[in-house]
């Protein structure tokens, strides 16, 4: 495995990769370390699928706020080396803030309408923020297919439609979410909770779960399941929603007031972002109401 | 030359080329079309400092105003594609509006400052449309180099500040603007000018290049400067300002009140736009206070 921190660097070594295998695809999997095994998965899929593998270890303050965990967000660049080898990395680009800005950019990569709910609407200018920097990536590894975990669903929704409508050639590939034993959604920021709150913190998965029977029940609306899903989190004590919808997908868009979810055709999203403590945690349930739940 | 009016078409032409010859440059040369001299030039260049060289042809709604001159704009495709031929283009992408646009695009490609003055102030939304339309088309032919005249100034710089921002793989080659005999900036919105406008538009290069001489006069200050740039143009009795400024290039700000030009260091531009009748022409100048006018 080759490790890079510089543009520079990386364009080279995947130049000579192109030449010496002009056929061989180029996988790429954009993350902000503290590597898991939802991580380990997207980049056991990215070597498998393409026959050469390319991780980013990038924390990029443009998408945090103000008020959010930029300075604490956990980092751990030694053990996130081993595991990207022993995952089959064959190039890790890992560069500084000053490296991939050297200078305040002037460019500001917008994706309006799927950011207005959910995350979009919670983190002020988080999109924003991806919007750039998951455009510098895309321009300086130029992969084949790009791996994100769809735990993050409108980043992967707001990324494919920022895709299509730039014509930026990679294909995006959603990939399943890895859950712990338990069902919670693996993520970097679990290591923040304490005990109490990662016990608690299972009722995300449940509730998603329950969710997708409930939708299948006579006479659900939208607001009526909104009402069902906020009452099964707050069972909880410790959990304090910030999110809970549903929303078509990939649009993001709410559904019309007192339609019948079983007569839904369209693929339906339930969204949750809950906070317990200072730890925010999201997950969410791809839902097709004749059909179950939808593998992307 | 092979002719392509589908994205998915250009791009199998471009990857067997790629693949057949994997060491030879692309240039590309991204245009609207009713091509003239200064286009001819461009294609020549491209064909010269790259092996195979790529022409666009795409009058984009989205850099045009409301109450601008899309739907009148010249178009003349048969002499256009006789042009390309001659001047050593391998591959014509002419796509029409629904194949760039299926759907009106989500994602917005916004670049600040540098489009603060000129014809980001006079044009609204101007510089967004070529913001989207430039990364598009950098996405679909992928070019090694891009080649852009210096007419067009402002354009020059919000394209290279998008590329430098984004780490967009491709080197934008600045191009001298090719003039009629008599100093008229050669453009395609020439054909609108009555045979007396035609006449009296040459104040413009004229003025230009009476304004290099008057930076280096003692005591010159930029407002002085403008106000004789001004009192030129409008001794032709047909001609109505849009802007005329003198700026700092390529960062495009004003410079400081009072400050002495021939003790400046950088580069400065005086751009004009001026209307005669419905036509607006545009031109501009760069300066180098110490040093006389730049070739970029």
């Amino acid at each position: 495995m080759i490790v890079c921190t510089t543009i520079q660097e990386a364009r080279e070594v995947l130049a000579k990769q192109r030449l010496q295998a002009p056929q061989e695809q180029i996988g790429f999997v954009p993350t902000m370390g503290y590597l898991h095994e939802g991580h380990a998965s997207l980049m056991q899929r990215a070597k498998a699928e393409c026959g050469y593998a390319v991780l980013s270890i990038f924390v990029n303050p443009l998408q945090f706020g103000p008020n959010e965990d930029f300075d604490r967000y956990p980092r751990s660049a030694e053990n996130d080396i081993a595991l990207a080898e022993a995952n089959g990395i064959d190039l890790l680009f890992m560069p500084t803030v000053s490296e991939m800005y050297p200078v305040k950019p002037l460019t500001r990569v917008v994706i309006d309408s799927v950011t207005d709910r959910l995350c979009g609407a919670s983190r002020p200018g988080h999109f924003d923020g991806v919007g750039i920097v998951v455009s510098k990536l895309f321009h300086i590894i130029e992969p084949h297919r790009a791996f994100f975990g769809m735990k993050d669903a409108q980043q992967v929704a707001v990324i494919q439609r920022m895709v299509d409508d730039l014509n930026i050639p990679v294909a995006i590939v959603p990939c399943d979410t890895v859950r712990e034993a338990d069902g919670l959604a693996m993520s970097s920021r679990n290591v923040y909770l304490s005990e109490e709150e990662r016990r608690q913190a299972v009722v995300l998965s449940q509730t998603l779960r329950s969710a997708e029977s409930w939708v299948m029940e006579p006479g659900m609306t939208a607001a009526k399941l909104e009402g069902q899903i906020r009452d099964a989190i707050t069972s909880a004590p410790l959990a304090e929603i910030d999110y809970a919808e549903l929303l078509s997908y990939p649009d993001l868009s709410p559904l019309e007031a007192g339609v019948q979810l079983s007569d839904c055709r369209s693929t339906l999203i339930v969204a949750l972002a809950v906070k317990f403590g200072r730890t925010r945690l999201i997950d969410n349930r791809l839902i097709l109401p004749r059909g179950g739940v939808q593998h992307v």
